[in-house]
């Protein structure tokens, strides 16, 4: 491990690791969701995929125990189930700072689907969740989610590339307002989806209630500065 | 196949080598976001998981094809990313008619989480998505997500028991108003998640935009009937 002025920045390979047993499993996941073949291909399938939990279960941490890959201070939540790029039930999504906030691009497969051809609406609403929250802590103002409302304007096409959107709109004391937008990429101004979210940062004393047993991964304890949904912003672009 | 007057029952053994491997993938998921293996064992991890997508890669159907195993008729959505059996993305939810509307129980493991040892703040607004649209199905007024609304109270702890409620307040002509909740099992008073829902009916020229081009298994035109995300309800208990 090396230790740069924003965080840890942990060896190459485990996070290269983890991020392709995290796309192979997308991959797994889509396919598997969209496949013909017969029943006993479907079992033969499984057996693969038994025989992967086998090896991979012989050492695991407990929920409380963040993993050795995360960083607390710049956000990296390697499992965040929509951005984390070791997360299967993640596209992933990969947020990035905008003039006015936030944006990110995903298209989803079947996988996602609620109606037919369509992305499931709760779906829709996760991912404005966490772009929401991504926003609020782009601002320096990272909270957890304490009101979130959605109007679907019209249904999100499944394998089609999507623009979402999200900035904070106002904000007072440990509260921000925060708005965001799904749309075609293609047609960014036929807006589908658009969100908005109350973000509050919690006091000191709901930190300590809510993450006071949370250790990192060798055991101390570790209290997360930016415990939000809402964390990984990539400053790359 | 035998045809039954409330809809298609398959065979038994397709649909459960369809249960065992999205059970398997759940299984998998969970431990890949939790285990602490060397990097090499993630690698051979991923690669009996490329192992499987290659067998079950050799046959697929297209988005715009109902699965073999759905019903439009009674509502059974296979895949559903949270209710369907065979869906690695659901935990599943089984969802329960209830005297009033419906409820489920649901716990959920550290691959749903967002800030550290809690459920994702975009995921309670999934699970509320479904239920609120099976309660909307489950009173014959199946519809589509219009608007959606939440308020968190705190956090949904993971790997604890939740119970989930919803049902229609409201409706009239193609809408319903739906409400739910989320509470943990053992205190269901304690209400951590406060959902409000419009679900509506799209009408005839709608549901044919929509929906026009989806085809059941064997390529027949199959719009479905009941396009909600919200359809499958358990009526075995």
């Amino acid at each position: 491990m090396t230790t740069h002025q924003t965080g840890t920045i942990p060896d190459a390979e485990p996070l290269a690791a983890a991020a392709d047993l995290g796309a192979a499993l997308r991959e797994l996941i889509e396919i598997s969701v969209t496949t013909t073949v017969v029943p006993a291909e479907l079992r033969a399938a499984a057996a693969l995929v038994r025989e992967a939990t086998e090896r991979l279960a012989v050492a695991r941490r407990p929920a409380s125990q963040l993993p050795a890959l995360d960083d607390v201070v710049t956000g990296r939540r390697l499992f965040n189930p929509v951005t984390g790029i070791g997360s299967p039930l993640a596209p992933p999504v990969t947020v990035r700072r905008d003039t006015d906030g936030v944006v990110a691009e995903v298209t989803l497969g079947v996988a996602y689907e609620g109606p037919p051809s369509f992305v499931h609406g709760g779906m829709s609403a996760l991912f404005m969740d966490q772009l929401l929250g991504s926003a609020a802590a782009a601002a320096g103002r990272w909270g957890m989610t304490a009101h979130l409302e959605l109007d679907y304007r019209g249904p999100l096409p499944l394998e089609t590339p999507l623009v979402m959107r999200a900035r904070v709109a106002e904000h007072s004391g440990r509260k921000s307002l925060v708005t965001g937008t799904i749309a075609p990429a293609e047609d960014p101004d036929r807006i589908l989806i658009e969100a908005r979210g109350v973000f509050v940062m919690p006091r000191p004393e709901k930190v300590e209630a809510y993450f006071g047993a949370i250790t990192d991964a060798s055991g101390r304890h570790s209290p997360p500065r930016r415990p939000g949904d809402a964390t990984p912003i990539d400053d790359q672009d």
